[in-house]
């Protein structure tokens, strides 16, 4: 269904603040998931909050947790983020990378201990808004095979890399799995296959069948290979530089998705060897260059990764946030102060 | 045919020279041009000496061009490559990058107007070796349709990634397109298929046939969207932090592949949080664990990005480099002194 942006934040808040957190922090998660739906990333939005109730009711997620400077060199900083919020330390870190970034030139924060920052590509928007090229990204708990194995052995740790444009910021968030599970159930309840191969079959063949997927947990990597020797690269680069856990500490722990883990935020200033009139005057170019290269079809113009987002975020603003019904009743319910436990997979 | 290291790179710096590079850049770019090879990256090695033959003489490349401090702030530096050797000036923002490191934790070097750096992965993998996290990638012009588009219209932007493992680097060197153009031709020559889709036929349909694809050229990107969207990004940012050119001022050039290109390098202490025995630890019980996930196929363990390549460069160097025969001719063609102007594609 559709729910107008600021009643869907209202009762989001609600639910938040009945789940123990701040107003601030309530405030600052009510933005962000009902934010994320309204872009269209629902996966990460809404539909993320029942279980991060139950992740707070398991002790998974320490919502009194906050991110604490561990040490800190030059341009970089390192934080514990202690099992707390993992959006609100994932705001925080990204805020302090573009402040080292206005002194540096660049500027790296790598958070260690801290829990699901939902929606990746948060960080690298934000750092893009506040005039900075933003890279960010995450390790997992393993829920891909890696290239020649048949059993989930590696993350599929988002990369995210955000550059600021006047016209709108182009801004990329791509796990390294091919599809997410999440829209293979989409795919599977709307009775059809996917539109590219998502992922081998039980008998190991290629397939565009979302149920054989999920049968099979063998979920493709992006690019096949490229894919996962990314994830795995991106993988052991945010362990190390955090000094955190690795994809493997965080199956060996088994806390649900994303607890414990690791994460880099690196913000850029893209001004400082040229003027901004004249690197804006070439993003515009490009942009404009990339997005009027012949289509396929004529109906779907070329478009740069963020422009459908920032169209889709303005329709949502004046129509309506798309919410799952379920979803919707569960948020609402936590909002009445209803207790879910049990309720929600 | 298998040529000792020894010998072709002494018939590779012999022609370097007669091309009229110094004695030090002929010793740096035949040890570059010939490591590639024995490591297997034949396409961007040995194969690509008779191309930059042709490009010193038209003038694309500079070979008195040096890189040339343009501006610094803190961390970041930025560099005019004069279009200079590719491999040299790239060499040295790698190395400038990783002292920037030493110092503040993290470094960047952004380079513009430059040339070919060849193999990508070349300075990961020596900022690794220097035991810092390696970050770089490049802009190109446009050889790849953006998706949904049937034309050429991004780059195919490496990206490289770079982790310092005492047992071994781990590397990963991915192009943004799933299979180079030089690959479509050595299927199509041997009469096979791609192992997976590589592209679009002239109608429409996605293929595995090579020779279909070279001659529609659309090539696929990466992982479909995603590898598309990461091409751009790529693009805008090199170009933007650099104050250099973007894919599509390029295309307008029209100077040949690489050509005034912008690249950036970044470097990363991995142990300015952590203790370097307790990383490197974390790095092998990782690794170690990757590589002991169940294979499809017993025949073929997991392996991590980089551990192959090691393999392969300890058995060229104890066996002799593969080379092609022509390639090799037209080498030590060039090192006897003859001048193969328009006798090379």
């Amino acid at each position: 269904m559709l729910v107008k942006f600021d009643e869907l934040k209202a009762v989001t808040k609600k639910a938040f603040l009945n789940l123990g957190l701040t107003d601030e922090q309530a405030e600052t998660c009510a933005q962000i998931h009902c934010s994320s739906s309204a872009d269209g990333v629902e996966s990460h939005g809404m539909n993320r909050i029942p279980r991060f109730a139950e992740y707070v009711k398991k002790g998974w997620i320490n919502i009194h947790g906050k991110p604490e400077l561990v040490k800190a060199k030059g341009a970089a900083e390192n934080y514990d983020g202690n099992l707390g919020i993992g959006v609100i330390n994932a705001l925080f870190c990204g805020q302090r990378a573009i402040e080292l970034a206005k002194e540096h030139g660049i500027g790296l924060v790598a958070l260690k201990n801290t829990t699901h920052w939902m929606r990746g590509g948060t960080y690298a928007w934000k750092i893009a808004e506040a005039g900075f090229i933003g890279i960010s990204w995450i390790n997992t708990e393993s829920c891909m095979p890696m290239w020649g194995s048949d059993t989930q052995s590696v993350g599929n740790n988002p990369f995210c890399i955000a550059i600021p444009r006047d016209d709108g910021q182009i801004v990329v968030d791509m796990a390294m799995s091919q599809y997410a599970y999440g829209k293979l159930g989409v795919y599977r309840l709307a009775g059809k296959d996917l539109p590219y191969p998502g992922g081998f079959d039980k008998d190991g063949n290629l397939t565009s069948n979302p149920g054989a997927i999920e049968e099979s947990r063998r979920i493709l990597p992006t690019g096949y290979w490229k894919g996962s020797s990314l994830a795995i690269a991106l993988d052991l680069a945010a362990a190390a530089i955090s000094n955190g856990l690795c994809g493997s500490d965080m199956d060996a722990n088994n806390n649900g998705s994303c607890t414990g883990c690791s994460q880099i935020f690196i913000a850029i200033d893209p001004y400082m060897f040229g003027s901004k009139a004249e690197i804006q005057e070439m993003l515009n170019r490009r942009v404009k260059i990339a997005d009027s290269a012949h289509p396929i079809d004529p109906k779907h113009p070329v478009k740069c990764p963020g422009e459908s987002t920032i169209a889709r975020r303005k329709k949502s603003m004046a129509e309506g946030v798309q919410v799952d019904d379920t979803i919707w009743s569960q948020v609402q319910a936590i909002a009445e102060g209803k207790d879910l436990s049990g309720h929600i997979e």
